[in-house]
């Protein structure tokens, strides 16, 4: 198990590197008093995967996220049983370009940097991605958004996209990620992995922080992965 | 004629944010010592153009920069009469990733990333613009590079390919280039322009820095750019 061959970290953003539930829950209580802002914003964001997925089924056709958030708050927002009119629900999808990152994100990538070509691998858009960048001070070499490639993540075309954008081999480039499905796709095409524990990514609901013991590296935070990594 | 509605500035990379005749010369002095490094450099970069141009008529099939050229590092030193083992062609071939900056790119786009989403948008693949970047300390906030959309400037789908990735308007992108023809290009897909003067981009050959008086500016250098757009 060594990382001497990797030469590129992907990183997966939402919970990852930026913290979802904080930045979206804050959006809610100020665009939607009335409502259990957190449980809100957990609810939009289990909505989040199965629809991406029903994308890659090839029931829906190709669309981007904005597209996607947009339909799955419409459903969310039917059933807490408010009315958001337009200007609110565009609030809503917008705060998921400013959503803040962890701490240790910024100074994380940084170091990283120093070591490695840093990529976001993201189901974001590329201009989502670019903002939320602006907005924290990550410092990204690339931004691998969704739409570069019209397939969302856990789909083969963005991990392997990847690999060819940077011109390396699949174990030159190590999947970091919160998520261990993300991870496992990745290991599934070749790729390395490292996972982050994020335990407050569901605002104090359970959240899976174990991580497969089949990663290559586990660590507390992307600090945490810099000192492994010797950067 | 307002520069108030831009929010993305794509920049040209060989020989506006880079100076190619430096590196590249100098490349050439080390890998083959009995041949006129500026003049062998000089007629590399004037086959570049051309077989691009091929590419985008359909007489070549899509093919990757660096594989472009290295066929027209062959015609090269043919015409030289030089021989050159694969070893020195790829050192070449590289040394188009670590070309140096020109003095004011790296502080000019710090200070203007401060105001804009500064994107390289070039005919170099995303992993040498990466590499490129990497090297200079360019904090480019995204590489468009032409292996995204498998096509090289002057073609459309490059400059309407990172409006569409910016998910922005045409007119709110701005081309900041030395050559006039990507300019023009990019001004006939509803761009915005900016000519840089490079006068020594060919070391001492001649360049026509006058520029079109249809380009919206006109500077000397990216920090002049930057003090223009008051950023």
């Amino acid at each position: 198990m060594s990382a001497a061959d990797v030469r590129v970290l992907a990183f997966d953003t939402f919970g990852t590197v930026t913290d979802w539930f904080s930045g979206i829950s804050d959006a809610v209580r100020n665009a939607v008093p009335d409502v259990d802002a957190a449980e809100f914003a957990r609810e939009w964001r289990r909505r989040y995967a199965p629809i991406l997925a029903r994308v890659e089924s090839g029931e829906l056709p190709w669309r981007g996220l904005d597209d996607l958030q947009r339909e799955t708050l419409a459903d969310v927002t039917r059933a807490f049983g408010i009315s958001l009119d337009d200007t609110g629900a565009e609030y809503l999808l917008g705060a998921w370009r400013t959503i803040p990152g962890w701490p240790d994100s910024a100074p994380g990538l940084q170091r990283l940097k120093s070591g490695y070509t840093v990529c976001a691998l993201s189901n974001g858009s590329v201009a989502l991605l670019t903002a939320m960048a602006k907005h924290n001070g990550f410092g990204w070499d690339f931004i691998g958004g969704s739409d570069l490639w019209h397939h969302y993540k856990p789909a083969r075309e963005v991990y392997c996209g990847l690999v060819e954008l940077m011109e390396c081999s699949p174990a030159e480039v190590m999947m970091v990620a919160t998520h261990q499905h993300d991870l496992d796709a990745a290991r599934s095409h070749g790729l390395r992995s490292a996972f982050i524990e994020r335990p407050d990514e569901w605002g104090g609901a359970p959240k899976d922080d174990s991580g497969s013991p089949h990663n290559d590296f586990h660590a507390s935070s992307l600090l945490d992965l810099a000192d492994q990594l010797g950067v």
